[in-house]
């Protein structure tokens, strides 16, 4: 069964209909492509919020809250408000939500996104888990919000089975 | 027009004339190199201070002060003051002055250094945005100072750019 | 002569007597082999603890309780709690203890084994100064342990130098 995914877009432009989400649905093409005949990923929720930081937070608390059958989504993406502009918001949101702070997959985004492009300097990326939620934030730009998820997609089926809290398998490669 | 940008030599030995400061020099001639027939950026105002927070803390604050034209140096360049000695303060002096931390462009000062040498491991490296300025801490010595500059000295434009906050070119790339 | 260091494995299972320590002495003989017929690091003590704050955080304590003659090790190096699962609290249990940072000694770890497998992105590892000592927390696995400690092996002597008060060499190459 394909693990749940949510996708949250954070920009003002889009959200007021003066620009299009191109990110999102690109996000949700390379999580939901079949590799080996399976499909790792369903995106189950998207949505597009202005750079407020309430907004961002209360999604990803919606999407990370455990319920009998745990939570909506496993994984949530964030696309968006990562640059150095006063209005992106997003890492200030969501870093106060993570219980545990994931820097390394931050760094692997990076050092990865480096290789591409030196411009990847510039977005302030960031991962961690809220509740038994993996979270990743990745830049606004279809071409970066791709480019980083590459970065960590293979890692990413190992991290959200880790983060559960009574996983049987998180001792095998890491810990 | 070149960007005002501010040098700010932290070294208990050169403010006590014990050792010349080299690396402000450096840092400034890389900075004020043309580059296609084009001066980037002017050094406008430079500094030596000891291995003290306050005053590593005060400059800071007065270079990135805003004024009805905006603050004196857009770009803030701090040598020094990054070892693991325990009068190494530099970076312990600037994050708290951060409104937004700026973990990329480190981890690119840091994954770049590194190629050229491991003790690049060594020194703690940092940059953020003060006000509207960017603000970045490279190693003490000329050597480290520049190489960690050159690093990210291609995106520095675009960084000052997106961290003023009426910007009308930071949604092209980041963010 | 060589420089004292403390093994501390983090492990519920290897406390319990679950499952064989292999890190720490994976660790050991690292950190003892002679290079260039000196051996630079005696392991002077170790410990196996489960994945308990207090006990992590409390041995390390002890290991750099400064005495007349120094503390008992000049580094320590945890092995294990740095997953992503909920019982992982290596990070969370060593950070509060760090009077210095030192995010690019874990850049270069996350970088350099991330050239060996992908999920180095897995693994939060960290590193700091506590008192005079720098502690380095590195994966639970024997591979991932000596993966991460080999890549700064060979700054971590200048380290241990310049985390010293009252060191003469600190300005040399840092700072
Ligand atoms: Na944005």
């Amino acid at each position: 069964m394909a693990t749940p995914v949510g996708i949250l877009t954070v920009s003002d432009k889009c959200s007021q209909g003066q620009a299009l989400d191109t990110s999102g649905p690109a996000l949700r093409q390379l999580l939901e492509a079949t590799v080996n005949g399976r499909q790792q990923w369903a995106v189950v929720t998207s949505l597009v919020v202005p750079d407020d930081r309430t907004l961002i937070s209360q999604t990803i608390g919606n999407w990370s809250a455990t319920t009998t059958s745990g939570p909506l989504c496993r994984l949530v993406i964030v696309t968006g408000g990562t640059g150095i502009s006063p209005s992106d918001v997003t890492v200030e949101a969501i870093e106060p939500l993570f219980a545990k702070r994931l820097p390394s997959l931050a760094t692997a985004m990076v050092v990865g996104s480096l290789k591409i492009t030196p411009m990847a300097a510039l977005s302030q990326v960031a991962a961690g888990v809220v509740g038994e939620t993996i979270v990743v934030a990745v830049p606004g730009s279809k071409k970066g919000s791709v480019e980083n998820l590459q970065q960590i997609l293979g890692v990413l089926p190992h991290a959200v089975d880790t983060a559960m809290a009574h996983s049987g398998t998180r001792h095998l490669h890491t810990g």
